[in-house]
């Protein structure tokens, strides 16, 4: 009873002592100590901030007040922090020695010190106190009536320089508002790079003044203008973000030769209509906006002056809308089909002593350096351009591996001994919707290669991508996060930070206070099913959304014809993302299950069996008033087929006939249904062996 | 058996025949026959226009076909349209004659044919064709493999011209992305004018290149560039929408005095520190951003030529940025009392023979006429503005009702008896979170009053009225949607089509199709209880949200301080809205029951009283977890209390106590808990009378 009393009295007073693993930091931490206590919040809160920051901690720290606010319901006093030094006696004060600079290398390091009666950020600039602020947002915890942050010494700082995640706006654009969300979701994970794809041959984004054309012939309608991109760049940097934008030449290309044919590398031969003459007279060729996805041939012309010309009437409009020192210009998947059969290029090639296609590339990403160089921007590529006499200068970006029939990031380890630096992207094509453990065990640093620190060091970090071929503003967010919040801290954290399953914990916290920050991976999944169950009570559509995962890899839309850039996006596979949360509970059911056969561990196992069984025949049920759910019901059949005669097995103990459970294993491991693949197909098959 | 095997037969190829009851179509269009047949959706179905209408045809005929798709999955072969005539051979037919212009008093009608292989749309303009597209959307039906529409003729027009909804974007600040949905959402119920409340206390949205003072001292950077404007009038437009912006003056004035303290109304005697020397000087009062909800007094000074030199500068700038021809000036809730105090003002009045502060506004008023005829825009103003000698080409919007001590729509009557054109907003303000039916009863036209044709003539419409105190963007929608699809439905339809329950049921299905469209009313809600629950299963938070209502009128946030513009606005009042779902449901259970009480009947309250009993002790044990839950315990627990004695006075047959059960009742009836109220309470007094 005496211990009871205690407890209450702590309970009241301070606070059940949290223990580490209790925390849902993300990225974890270098360095953190708990000590005994607790800092209880009240509305009469204050920030306060010292030394000589950049304004954007005014922003930030403004921003955490009305989130912490938001959190807590607590009508926080303080509205705006507008300047330094305002509320000298505020309990939390945030002491900043510098002006930070947006780029690589800077100090982003934080020490935040919670005691129970103050809090102090200490950081070399305002963007370490802006992660800082971060830190301390996800270290709030609550009892039955408070909230209160357990007192600790925290000591931060990134392992890498370039945490970036990049989207494609080309193949389906995304609104302003889609990027500030997404930004928002980077600084809250402590991502520091937006690489934005805005040119690709499904679309050209960006206003240029002197050149109309582009927008008005390729782009819908669907691009931003300048004091768009300013306000994006703006509202970035106030999160400490660098913007990196790319125009994706010199292959890649149908955006801007749809305004620009003159400059583009197809020769057409236009025969004359009688038979008799056969005099061939070459032309300019047309070139119409890519509505499908792939690899496709226009390619601009690099023995074109008026290529150049273009080009650097390009970048000397684009390059002074971003604030930052780098330009990436793809350089990617050029395959050279319209050069080699270009007899114009073909000479050029030989006048200029050119080998191959690679060299010809080199020599025309070469011309670009200092079109660059002029607006102080290096530049930086796809891989691709990595060939001999490229610039040691360019930062190298890493993405192919074992989809493209090379190892796994070949390339940068090419790079960096080659005197490059580089960036790694192969294993966190967040667009590929694989698990996120696929991408939380990639790392940039190679572990079978030995390198010197010199090379080490040329190693900046990675970035996820997001190819936007499957994705609207609607699905954009639930391709991207969780997942990518795992990548995050996989360049942030430590090394050593690999625990899968801390990892998960961690990410549900993650994933729903994102959603909080104005994410839409999870309440978007809602209006899908909602569509396509006719807006019938859909509970058995999420179950079944939750055992079902959109086809990996490049298997949805295969040649990319299937689906054009126009088509609905609104499918049960657009609706089910990867990490199907109840097949990997299920998974972890059949699991302790198959380690002890407890009656307790049966049923674990059962009801997930007994609710598919039931499932099928309430999509059956729904499907009756909603033809978007008849292409699932092979795939459901399938689950319950094979649920009732485990259940047989497994409750009755009957003994089960091998070939058909083997059969009726394969049904569910099927990829002929509706874009999706039943995520429980290992584990089901753990249950037969 | 041959009855069945024909029922299957017509399943397939045709379908049963709809009845007009079952559709949801809203507003209901004036004439509706349907006739038996379907027109069956496939993916070669394709649009073709033809006339001579305005291009933004071709924009809504393209995000027809994509919302078409979306609903169906049928990836439809056609992507855009892009001319005039481009597909002769197309099923769907839109014939327009002319170019629809925006504005008032153009022909809006359509027909809209549905036959078995083809569908027609002829409509004088554009905009009429527009409507008929929303309509030919809302007819979509489908069966359990395919989508098809019913073969109808549908005539169609509106019965007001003035279709709008006002949105406040000062209170709270209303991001470009936010308007474009709710802009979306007003086409698809046929509303045709958005009142843009860009001005107020708390907030200047405008960017003025030669003013830039008043964005930089009174938006908190909140505001919408000149760029960004433009688009949203373009948006607006390409949806038949009207955009009319309103700068509120000379009362809510406190944002640009922040600016232009000099043109001010407000005396500040300073007085000398030394009680001997009594002299005092006047001075220039300082004015500082309102954070707070309310009538405040800053003021501009119609004395003043400074004040209409400023103005007109405005003027000059703002007004071609809208293509519109009306322009709102606000004018309400001046209360005058810094023109009283002032010296220099009253001298003003006596020098001009005003003889008070309704000819002094009315003075300051028609300064205001010639600025904006300059750029051909007629003047429109709060109800106040109609004061004697103001000029009749002004629009009177008419506002005030039981609330502000004056009979319902008392202006409007005396405005058109007054020569005046006008618009109701009395009784459609929907920021009050009334029920759907308290705004579907009110009609703009009086039915107690007689009137010429010219006097209804001159009563353009109405419009719905947002205004943001209380509301950011997160919950913005959900406080003018569904409800004001009923208002749209009043302001389109035959004033016939009053029946609440056909209201309530299509409703449903419209609310459903607007979250389809982007709009957040229903998502957002779980965003907002999952922070509330703390992440935890929030089944017991949602029920409760499902009987419990933010409160109504003014009776949140009282005398405007409670909460100010940067609080938290993530409570439990947020999450609910008007016409809680199982308060509704509840009550047609008591109905039943009281009518007759069989055993099923009996079931239908029992079973919703079980539910609350049980849900208030889930509520417990989520808010040992969940400090913002425990605001709601107390509701909660009466609601259970009560539930818990019906139970047994409904099932055990026992007699219970009247004088307890008036006490438990009366704590049902509690406005003291955390911004909401019980939804059931007169349902519940049913029961116990």
């Amino acid at each position: 009873m005496k211990y009871i009393l205690i407890l209450l009295f702590t309970g009241i007073i301070a606070n059940a002592q949290i223990k580490k693993e209790q925390l849902d930091l993300m990225p974890w931490p270098q360095s953190i100590n708990l000590t005994q206590g607790t800092f209880v919040l009240n509305k009469n809160f204050k920030v306060n901030i010292t030394g000589n920051p950049n304004s954007r901690i005014l922003v930030g720290a403004t921003n955490f007040l009305r989130r912490l606010d938001g959190r807590t319901g607590l009508f926080l006093q303080q509205g705006f922090v507008t300047k330094i030094n305002e509320v000298p006696t505020a309990e939390l004060q945030i002491n900043c020695v510098k002006n930070g600079k947006i780029g690589l290398y800077e100090d982003e390091s934080y020490q935040l010190e919670i005691q129970s009666n103050k809090i102090i950020i200490n950081a070399t600039t305002d963007l370490g106190a802006l992660h800082a602020l971060e830190t301390l947002l996800q270290m709030l915890q609550n009892n039955s009536t408070s909230y209160y942050f357990p007192t600790a010494m925290i000591t931060d700082f990134p392992r890498f320089t370039w945490r970036g995640i990049m989207i494609d706006v080309a193949r389906h654009f995304q609104p302003i508002d889609v990027i500030k969300r997404n930004l928002d979701a980077m600084a809250a994970v402590k991502m520091n790079v937006f690489h934005w794809h805005l040119v690709d041959d499904q679309g050209w984004r960006i206003e240029l003044k002197k050149h109309p054309k582009l927008t008005e012939m390729a782009s819908d309608g669907n691009y931003y203008t300048q004091e768009e991109i300013k306000n994006i760049v703006k509202y970035a940097d106030e999160r400490g973000i660098l913007v990196v934008p790319e125009i994706d030449v010199p292959g890649h290309g149908t955006a801007i030769l749809m305004a620009y044919p003159e400059i583009g590398s197809k020769v057409v031969n236009l025969n004359s209509d009688s038979i008799e003459s056969k005099t061939q007279v070459s032309g300019i060729t047309s070139y119409s906006l890519e509505r499908n996805a792939g690899i496709f041939s226009p390619t601009l012309d690099p023995s074109n002056p008026k290529t150049y010309q273009l080009l650097s009437e390009i970048f000397d409009e684009v390059c002074p809308l971003f604030s930052g020192s780098y330009f990436h210009i793809g350089g990617d998947e050029n395959e050279g089909k319209d050069w080699d059969s270009n007899p114009k290029i073909q000479e050029f090639m030989k006048r200029k002593k050119l080998a191959n296609n690679h060299e010809l590339q080199t020599y025309f990403t070469m011309q670009l350096i200092p079109m660059l160089k002029k607006h102080h921007k290096e530049l930086m590529g796809w891989e691709e351009i990595m060939t001999k006499n490229m610039s040691k200068d360019a930062i190298i970006h890493s993405w192919k591996g074992v989809n493209e029939g090379v190892p796994a990031g070949k390339s940068l380890v090419d790079a960096v001994k080659g005197g490059y630096k580089t960036v790694l992207s192969n294993g966190y094509y967040v667009d590929l919707v694989y698990g996120v453990e696929d991408h939380y065990t990639v790392d940039p640093m190679p572990k079978d290669v030995v390198l010197t620190e010199q090379e080490k060091a040329r190693i900046l970090g990675g970035e996820a991508t997001m190819w936007s071929e499957l994705a609207t503003s609607t699905t954009l967010d639930s391709r991207i996060w969780p997942r990518t919040a795992a990548i995050a801290e996989r360049l942030w954290s430590d090394e050593k930070v690999t625990d899968i399953n801390s990892l998960r914990k961690r990410l549900k916290t993650v994933s729903f206070r994102l959603e909080d920050l104005g994410l839409t991976h999870i309440k978007n999944k809602d209006v899908l099913l909602r569509n396509i169950s006719n807006n019938q009570k859909y509970q058995a559509l999420e179950d079944f959304s939750n055992v079902c995962e959109p086809l990996k890899k490049y298997s949805r839309n295969k040649g990319g014809t299937e689906y054009q850039m126009y088509s609905p996006f609104t499918l049960f596979a657009d609706a089910c993302t990867p990490d199907a949360s109840d097949a990997l509970a299920f998974d972890a059911a059949v699991n302790s299950y198959l380690k002890n056969k407890s009656l307790e561990n049966q049923v674990l196992v059962t009801d997930f069996l007994k609710k598919w069984v039931d499932m099928n025949a309430k999509l059956i049920d729904l499907s009756a008033n909603a033809p978007l759910i008849q292409p699932l019901l092979p795939l459901s059949k399938s689950l319950s087929a094979i649920s009732q005669q485990l259940l047989v097995g497994i409750v009755k103990k009957q003994s089960l006939n091998s070939s058909v459970m083997s059969d009726l294993l394969e049904q569910c491991n099927s990829k002929a249904h509706a874009d999706v693949e039943l995520a429980v197909y290992t584990s089901l098959k753990k249950l037969i062996k």
